[in-house]
Formats: C-alpha cells, sequence, structure tokens
C-alpha cells in the first residue's frame, strides 16, 4: 500500500461512522496530512450538518495551509445545505487533494475537482476507488440510476427450497443467521415484499432490537390490492407503504384498506406492465424521490424473479441452511434458459459462515 | 487430549496410509508404546497383508513385552487369511491394550477384547472412537448394514437449479471444484448414475488422471433399459454395471446390447418395487456382494431422491455455485413436506470454498 492508499483507508473508515445516518447524502471521510502527520479528521454524519473536509480543515487549523487532503469522494462546488467545500479547501490553502472517487452527483461531477485545480491545487484521483465505490454503493446508484440499490435476501436449504410445497417456511435457517438479517434490516431505510408472502406469513418486517433507533419502511407490492388491514405489521412501529395498480387503488376496498389502517399505511397506485402488474421501475423511482437509497427485498419468489428479470437486483445475500426439504418452492424462477452458460454469474462473492449456515454475498454480473 | 488419546490419534493417521486399497477390510492403524516412547508402528495396507498389530508387534520385537498398544479397531480373533491379531497381543506379553472401537464385523464383534482380557491385559476402549468410526465409515456401513456406504454429491447454482429445464448442466461449478470431484472418484470403488443422466449427458464416468491406478466400476440404473451400445464410457476404460429389471434385462434389446459391448458390460436384473423400478435395495445389497463398499452417487435427481426418501444416503457433497439460473432442474425433488421443520437436517457439517464456489460435506440426520 502506498502512502497515499494508507491515508485513503483511514479516510474511508472515517466515512463507515456515518453509516445508516448520513441518506440521502453519501459516507464521506477526509483527513488532512502535513509533514506526513495528521492534523485533522472528519466524518459526514448527517444530511445538513458539515461536510468531512469542513469537519478535517476545523481541525487542523491553519495547518491545513500546505498540507494534503484526502477525501473519499470529490469535494462538493455548489452550494447546497453548506458552502462548497471545494472552497472550503482553496481558502485553507491546502497544497494537494487526493480523492478517491468523483461525486457523480450531477451538481458536482468533475467541477469540484476542476475548481480545485484551476486554483493551483495539485488534484489525484482514483485512490481506492473500488473501495470507496462499494462504501458508497448506495448512494451512487440513487443519484446515477434514480433508484434505489436493491438488496435481495434469501434464506433457502442446500437443495434450493425457500418453503414447503405449501409455503411454510419458518425456519429455514438457525438463530444466528436470522439474527443477520435483522442487522441487514438496521442499516437499510425500506425493506419490501410480496404481497403474496404478507398474506402466507403475516410478517412483522420490523428491527428487533431494542436500540434500534427507526424502523424501515415496509413496502409493499400488491397488484391487486389483496393486503388486509389486519396484517400483523400495521400493529407494528413503522410506515407500510402499497404499490399498487390504479385500478385497485380506487376501489371501495382500497378506501375501506386506508380508512381502517391511518396514517401508517399508503396505497400508492403505479402505472401496470403488460402483464397486469405494477411497474417496478416507477414503484423504485417513486422510492426514490422519497429519498429512499436503498431496499432490502426479503421476499417472495416472484417479486425477487420479477426484479432479477429486470436486471434489478444489485447485491444478494442468501443463506444457504445444511438441510434437504426435497420439494417445495423455489427461491427464484420463470427464466427458461437453455444452457447453463446463461446464468447470471455472481462477481465479488464472500462466502461466510453464519451460525449453521452459510451466507453467500456478491453482485449480479447481467449479460454476463 | 490425554496420552492415550495423543497416541490414539497417531494410530488414526498411520491408519490413514492404507486409504483406498485395503477394501473390503478396514483402515487399522497400531502404536506400541513403552515407558511412554514408540517401540512399534503399524499399518493395514492391503487385504490378505499382515495386520496393523502385527506390523507394529514385529518392530517393537522384545520391546512389546510389557508395553501398551493403540489399535484403531478391535484385534481380530479368528483366523482368515492371517492369525488372530488378539493371539499375537497375548504372545507377545502386551500389558495394556488401547482401542478406539469394537469391530462390528460378526466374526469379531468384541470377542477380540474378551480374549485379551481373559489372558489377564488391560484394556481401555472407546479413545477417539468418533474419529475411528468417521475414518471406517465406508467399512462400517458395509460390514453392518449389507449395502454400501453411499455418498450424494451434487452441483447446483445458488438458486438450487443443477441444469436447465432442457437438462443442461455444462458446467454447474468452475474448475477445482471439477478437480475435487475427481478426486471423490479416485477415493470410491464405484459410481453410480440414472440413465437419464446417461441419455442426458452421455458421461465418461472416470477418473482422468494420469497416476489413477484404477477406474471405479460405473453402474447405471436404469428400470426401463433404455442404455444404448453407444453410450461414450463404454470406449474407457472400467467396467459397466447395468441394474435393470427382470423384464428389461430379458428383452431382445439386452441381449444385442450385452454382446455389442462384449464383457466390460454387464446387465444384472434385479426385482421390481412397486412403482415398476429396480429395488435400490436389492441393487445395493448386490453390490455389498461384489465387495463395493462405497458408492458415489452423481445424478440425476430421480435417483438422489429415490436415494433419500429410502434414508440410504449416508454422506451428501454438495458444491454450490455462485450463479443465479432463475429456473431449471431442481436437485432433489417428491418428498411433499408440510412443514419446513421435516427437512432433513444435515450433521457434521463442513462448508469449504473450493476455487469460486462453495462445498457444504455432510451427513442427513434421518428422522431428525
Amino acid at each position: 500500500m502506498s502512502e497515499d492508499e494508507r491515508w485513503m483507508q483511514k479516510a474511508l473508515e472515517l466515512a463507515e461512522l456515518g453509516r445508516n445516518q448520513t441518506s440521502p447524502n453519501p459516507l464521506v471521510g477526509a483527513v488532512v496530512v502535513r509533514n506526513g502527520e495528521l492534523v485533522g479528521q472528519g466524518a459526514h454524519l448527517k444530511a445538513g450538518g458539515p461536510h468531512a473536509e469542513v469537519h478535517a480543515l476545523r481541525m487542523a487549523g491553519e495547518q491545513a495551509s500546505g498540507s494534503t487532503v484526502y477525501v473519499t469522494l470529490e469535494p462538493c462546488s455548489h452550494y447546497g445545505r453548506t458552502p462548497p467545500c471545494a472552497k472550503a479547501l482553496i481558502e485553507a490553502g491546502v497544497a494537494r487533494v487526493v480523492v478517491a472517487m468523483e461525486d457523480p452527483n450531477p451538481q458536482v461531477h468533475g467541477r469540484g475537482i476542476q475548481l480545485l485545480r484551476e486554483a493551483g491545487i495539485e488534484v489525484r484521483t482514483g485512490v481506492l476507488s473500488q473501495q470507496a465505490a462499494l462504501q458508497n454503493e448506495s448512494f451512487l446508484t440513487w443519484v446515477t440510476q434514480k433508484r434505489p440499490f436493491i438488496v435481495w435476501k434469501c434464506a433457502a436449504t442446500l437443495d434450493g427450497y425457500i418453503a414447503t410445497e405449501t409455503g411454510h417456511s419458518f425456519y429455514v435457517t438457525g438463530e444466528a443467521a436470522r439474527a443477520e438479517v435483522q442487522h441487514l434490516r438496521e442499516r437499510i431505510p425500506a425493506i419490501a415484499v410480496g404481497v403474496e408472502t404478507v398474506l402466507k406469513d403475516n410478517p412483522r418486517l420490523t428491527v428487533r432490537s431494542a436500540t434500534a433507533k427507526r424502523q424501515p419502511l415496509r413496502v409493499i407490492f400488491d397488484s391487486q390490492l389483496r393486503f388486509t388491514a389486519d396484517a400483523q405489521m400495521l400493529s407494528e412501529p413503522g410506515r407500510t407503504l402499497i404499490y399498487t395498480t390504479v385500478a385497485a387503488a380506487t376501489t371501495a376496498n382500497a378506501t375501506a384498506l386506508q380508512q381502517a389502517s391511518g396514517t401508517q399505511l399508503e396505497v400508492a397506485p403505479m402505472p401496470t406492465e403488460a402483464n397486469g402488474r405494477v411497474s417496478l421501475t416507477a414503484a423504485l423511482q417513486d422510492l426514490a424521490g422519497r429519498g429512499i437509497d436503498s431496499l432490502l427485498v426479503e421476499g417472495g419468489a416472484t417479486l425477487a424473479s420479477a426484479l432479477l428479470q429486470q436486471q434489478l437486483i444489485d447485491k444478494v445475500v442468501y443463506f444457504v441452511a445444511p438441510k434437504l426439504l426435497a420439494g417445495g418452492m423455489n427461491a427464484l424462477f420463470g427464466a427458461n434458459h437453455m444452457r447453463m452458460t446463461e446464468a447470471i454469474q455472481l462477481r465479488n462473492v464472500t462466502w461466510s459462515q453464519i451460525g449453521d449456515d452459510l451466507r453467500c454475498e456478491g453482485y449480479p454480473q447481467y449479460g454476463s
């Protein structure tokens, strides 16, 4: 690891401090280094609060002059809720700025770097850029694709079944794996399931940790509005958002459901696809507009299969339990590939043992 | 680890030296210890050759007198191809014998231990007995259940598919995992597949290592005798055994197949089950009679599902590839369980990463 990479690594670690609380802003970390010594450090902690560079420059004070600043994302160039960081860096008299990656936000997108260079500051980019992109995978998808980053979580038996033929699925995995799912939920602003999963499992879809500061938004894909007011999740803290078709949203049933459930529930009509289902892309765009930068899809097979087919699953978190069911419901269906080579490969795969179960994490490589 | 366990561990390691060459005899290792020092050691290397104890006593010579002998399996008490080891131990004047486990062979079954005790030798049993049983899992199944130990090997995508809908399965896993399957084949005297796999994949079912000393017996379950004389495996070294029904074995087709294929092929008629298929238990009993102590079942889903349903799969070696097929053929089917808790749990599970793929090894716990 080079000197630049070592300091950038520290900036990336600092950025992690804001995990789960900067949304819809990205995680950013910064360190100020002078004569090989750390003289300032900062992290962005909350949207509306100071950016990482500002914290770091403040700490460095006069020592910022002539220093090198390492920052995990391009300094901003625009007046948002705070003044532009590029301007702050110039005014502090820093000599060199090392940036992990450009900010894809159209309001920045290279302009921050340009400002610095025009002010005579040496700028190096692309240091640990892959790690930086991974750290902000949700933000980057949200900004560039105008939809949430989609994590599909699945739990299946070794022979690939998520439930029995009759739909029973309690429990596929052991306690440790289920606790991991709770951690996943804590780190993500919204959870989605298909209505079939609601009707079958009546899940709560909550974070059941005593320290949970908020509950994820519950998103239900329910084209025919089969959701009923006695669903267990409506008695839980947190809001529920049902995406349905315009036709279903204008029925008396929709009105009754809305009246019975109050403000904790929202029925949102969406455009319909040719197959009569809610348009996934429209719903995801709507979610992005609500500031939801990442979505955890927890079930069922119909929703996950449709998302995969539309190449909308960004990350897979798949738990495999060491048991054989020898029949039941598959995790995904409907692709009808002719050859094994048409399978969607996962990249950057990590396998980890969680209790007795195995977790596979990876990123679908579409068109591979 | 106690002193006894430490020495038994060495005896178990010695026993491994005979791996893959003692069949149908068990692996056995022995060490002779006097005053805390190793004075003799031996392993059983080949059926008909000296037993481990004899090698070890010979090496110890006069120092065997008053020594402790550690042996991984109860010393034999009968005249077989060699004289009884219990007798040799008594004659050598050993003071104490530590045995990992009793020999379930009805010709021994405690009698060896009894002989030693009657001769005034102190005997301790059950030291590292689980490891000893694992080491001889094939032999123990073969002796006690009169059938081969059955290892089911499977390779599936993360979402649980072993092939596309059209049956295409080249390749599910990567090179490293496929090399592991070759190692598996090297260690086992016979490989079984259903005829469907033969017709679909036309596999060679050979060990493709330059150092392979022998080819496993190829066992085909083919109730309707659909096997044809142009199957690729018939051009490969090694023998092929087809289990079919009496009805199918007496057709002109069977005679023609036999004549076209010569002595490398045997068509063996077996009793028929109610579903019209070859009786698996009869075929397995027949295999045991041929000295086959372990069988690697490589495919397909029909054969594996039938074996599992009859609780005949002893060990599972399951490769999971990090890819999604989203449709295709399942590894196992037909169980129709109502609840997830009815799944067959694997015990003593080990997960290992093999190249990009994951291997799960475990033992089905029937009735769990």
